[in-house]
């Protein structure tokens, strides 16, 4: 027996903590619904094109006389506020039906990152009321063991999402392994069936992949306009850049994605409205390729060794958050920007899921 | 009964005229294949970042002082040469395994333009020797007598591609019905699963769809570099625009996708060094949309009418084809570009398909 399985069936939130975070707007505003971002095929639009369009104003020009001084994108607070309608759903489900949702992870090796994630995912898990049970596989375990643990997770019915937690060690097969959690358990949408009925139209996937539907509910929630925008995505990798340069088109932005082979990202950048930085490259983004009054959404978590620092090391963002701050209209900081949401979407995801199998609709 | 079925066994081509296809450099450059498309996950390569990143020269903007004289992008020439590898591919098949390479058409009304585009796949797939069998139904037929053509050819193992000539009556659920075709005969690879594997890294789909397939493959038997290149792609329909996008970023293009909702989709295109047109929109794109020197590829055929002409109607691109020419250092005619790649790259998906079924090796 080399794994150890834990299993923690969460505690519900303490009604005067969940009701605390609702405010009289937010409840107002949110009372139905735990997220603003609309079903996908819902934005669905005709593209129709008109032969005399009208040029876009140059206020930009104007605007890069000015200096901006940016409003933090608080991912914390907004996700505090989604976690509280996901612990209220989860208790009225409880109520209703005398089940809850369940999470399960796939932890394999020792790495200190991602034992923080993980253990992020449990608390999340147990303030909304979602049941969470984690198999932790040694460092050295086999493809074999791990698929084996997905197996006895998908077939699991108290379980409706399983995520494997990235990256895993050299020797073992991503795409295979991934390939493995059921579809209606894969809580990441990193399934190629999933990421391909993201990017059509007409078309919805089961999962929006967390980090991305995080962005986007950022977006809203800040009342940033998505359409019609110019949106920059930097970094095209299968789990963040790919999917959040998909959504934003869904979103009807003008989307350009840019990588490693880019020959000058910063002009491609700087022409930008919405600027999503997903290279994990630190300080990759100065303010100079910024658009004054962009929106800039850092993605990037990357540990730099401090030895001030309580672990030795300190999370910064692939954006240079100083200079952006006095460029952008809306920054995220790293941390307490994307992370908190894309850890709100996981739950949401996996809410999403057991409403799906109890066939449990909002309006019970 | 109300549909008839037509099914064609097509002769081979005779060998002298598949050897005057074959010059003696083509021959040298492609004897051991019949694209120079490589494997989408051969071109994987890890992103590598670097701080100190060179800003591109601005040649372009003394190009600007140049008029061009594009080059015409032949691809009825290219079409043919590829069609003439794909014969022989298949009369080799033939003397092994005494098997040849299946394709079913399910056309359903009597669109003009849609039996001619069907008259070319069969014509095509005569030339070339693969079994033809189309079956047509009428306008008004139901979504269950569709589905019901397509299962008999699921289950057909003489036919290794399916497809459904699109667009379908209005009153007939299009993703529904395709949904049906048998991914292992989906030589569309409009699955989202297709395009899903499309769209990831590490990731090969079974079927590339062929209109961008044979874009790249126009572009690259053309000796147009993409990696590297900034290139924006005008519409994101699910079978031509997102697709091309996905290829073009695959091949390590930095992209930018334009639709309907653009506010200034001129300026971006005017900044491209390969610019695809797929907006269905005649002469949307004018020579002050394009970049000096610029690669220019016109997906548009678009059907307008002229009495002078044989069928009352004659086809012309998204591209203002006189203005390119000007400009562009590159450009394809509509008709005679993009229309007989795609006719040559479905022929190669089903070779391919066969291939597959028949465990049918190129080295045999």
């Amino acid at each position: 027996m080399r794994e150890r399985t834990v299993s923690i069936v969460a505690a519900l939130w303490p009604i005067w903590l969940r009701k605390s975070f609702l405010t009289p707007s937010i409840s107002r505003a949110f009372s139905d619904q735990i997220l603003k971002s609309p079903a996908l095929s819902s934005l669905d639009i005709t593209d129709s094109w008109s032969s005399t369009r009208k040029k876009s104003d140059h206020s930009s020009t104007q605007e890069s006389q000015n200096n901006w001084t940016a409003k933090i994108l608080d991912g914390n607070a907004i996700a505090k506020g989604i976690r509280s309608r996901i612990a209220s759903e989860v208790s009225r489900m409880n109520e209703l039906t005398a089940r809850v949702p369940g999470l399960a992870v796939i932890l394999v090796g020792q790495r200190r990152d991602s034992e923080t994630y993980v253990r992020n995912k449990i608390s999340a898990s147990e303030e909304v009321g979602i049941n969470f049970k984690m198999t932790a596989l040694p460092e050295n375990c086999t493809e074999y063991e791990v698929c084996n643990a997905l197996s006895r997770f998908n077939e699991d019915p108290s379980i409706h999402g399983i995520i494997v937690q990235l990256p895993l060690p050299q020797h073992l097969d991503e795409a295979k392994i991934l390939n493995v959690i059921s579809l209606e358990k894969d809580v990441d949408g990193f399934h190629p069936l999933n990421i391909g009925n993201l990017a059509m139209q007409g078309m919805e996937p089961l999962f929006i992949p967390c980090t991305p539907k995080g962005c986007i509910e950022l977006l809203l929630q800040s009342g940033v306009e998505i359409m019609g925008k110019k949106a920059v995505v930097i970094g095209r990798s299968n789990i963040v850049g790919l999917p959040i340069s998909l959504l934003l088109q869904r979103h009807h932005a003008t989307v350009s994605v840019v990588h490693a082979f880019t020959k000058d990202p910063e002009k491609i950048a700087r022409e930008s409205d919405i600027l999503v930085a997903a290279a994990g490259v630190p300080n990759l983004v100065r303010g100079s390729w910024l658009k004054p009054g962009a929106v800039v959404i850092d993605v990037g978590t990357n540990p730099v060794e401090d030895p001030r620092s309580e672990h030795g090391y300190r999370l910064v963002g692939d954006v240079c958050f100083e200079e952006a701050t006095r460029l952008a209209s809306a920054v995220t900081p790293v941390p307490g920007g994307v992370g908190p949401m894309t850890v709100a979407m996981l739950l949401c995801n996996t809410l999403e899921s057991a409403k799906r199998a109890f066939k449990f609709t909002s309006n019970e």
